[in-house]
């Protein structure tokens, strides 16, 4: 059985949850709380050396870090992940589009805000990534013109890793109602059997 | 024959060549310059409309982007990507890495530099980049404590990924002689048959 080290309220740790669930993988959910610096623990930085949550324990002293390095890890061999070719490139070419161009706006915008309660001295900065995020959400909306999910005609681990922070992306001060194809896909992600939420 | 969008003074386009040249695949290697606008005109934004290089032309009206989806999909079925299971993981995760710890800092701070030429008005954003940098050599050197390459015993496309700004890390301030486990391993991938140095 897997052990996630994680915190539910991190779209980066939601996105090994949801896949979990969607595909029926038992484990077992360890909290860290990032704030309390749970991160920068010995014990921690043994895992990942990097202080960074997700870490997947794939055995006694063997771990993996880097969420969607953990959803492709997890999803080989399912119907999330095409097998090879072009098809499975596009799918790293989403997730890597989500950790450069995506979550350093969203999901540090939704941070500040969310996890700080928007401080005085991160306005500035909070303020900055409005338009990054913005830019992404509109490569998003314009991609899913005519398209279910972000590749070939059925959901990927690339719908689960930019569903993370775009559902939240409200959080972060992001207004969805100007991207209606990303609207659309959200609810298309949340019918999906096994499908759960982020907790509250 | 493949084509190629980019700048071989960008790492992230370097990697691509990098690793064609190890594998010997010939391509037509299309310069485009960032600094002049050429990533913003509607014939480039219909290839990426994220706007970034590099990107691979894989067929008539088709296009791959994001360096590191490039590698893993010209690498499938070599020696330089593992098949499948946690090392080919491991491999994305140090793309991972490599792309929000490492890029972001290293490769900002030097496009400021060399690019830009460190104008006043980006000064601070530069030396900010000091800090993350060093952060993200730090766990690299203290990865590469008793191995010879990221993942497994032979050179794969997360060292390509990895060297690509590390080996040019100077030229944005970063100072490598104090991570000699980083110097070594770049004299180990610059003695690869078929390597090739980015142009000056």
């Amino acid at each position: 059985m897997y052990r996630v080290y994680g915190d539910l309220q991190s779209g980066n740790c939601y996105k090994v949850k949801l896949l979990m669930q969607l595909l029926g993988l038992e484990h077992e959910w360890v909290h860290v709380d990032i704030v309390a610096g749970d991160t920068r623990t010995p014990e921690f930085t043994r895992m990942n050396g990097n202080e960074k949550i997700p870490v997947l324990q794939v055995g006694e002293s063997e771990f993996l870090v880097e969420s969607n390095a953990i959803l492709n890890f997890l999803a080989e061999g399912s119907a999330l992940l095409p097998g090879s070719g072009l098809d499975r490139a596009k799918v790293l070419q989403w997730q890597f589009f989500e950790q450069y161009s995506h979550e350093p706006y969203i999901a540090v915008a939704r941070f500040i805000n969310k996890y700080l309660g928007l401080p005085e001295s991160r306005k500035e900065e909070y303020l900055s990534k409005q338009e990054g995020g913005n830019r992404a959400l509109s490569v998003m909306d314009s991609h899913l013109a005519g398209r279910d999910y972000f590749v070939g005609d059925s959901p990927t681990i690339a719908d689960i890793s930019l569903y993370a922070y775009t559902h939240v992306a409200h959080e972060g001060g992001f207004d969805l109602s100007g991207y209606q194809n990303i609207v659309r896909w959200l609810r298309r992600i949340e019918s999906l059997p096994g499908y759960c939420g982020m907790t509250p």
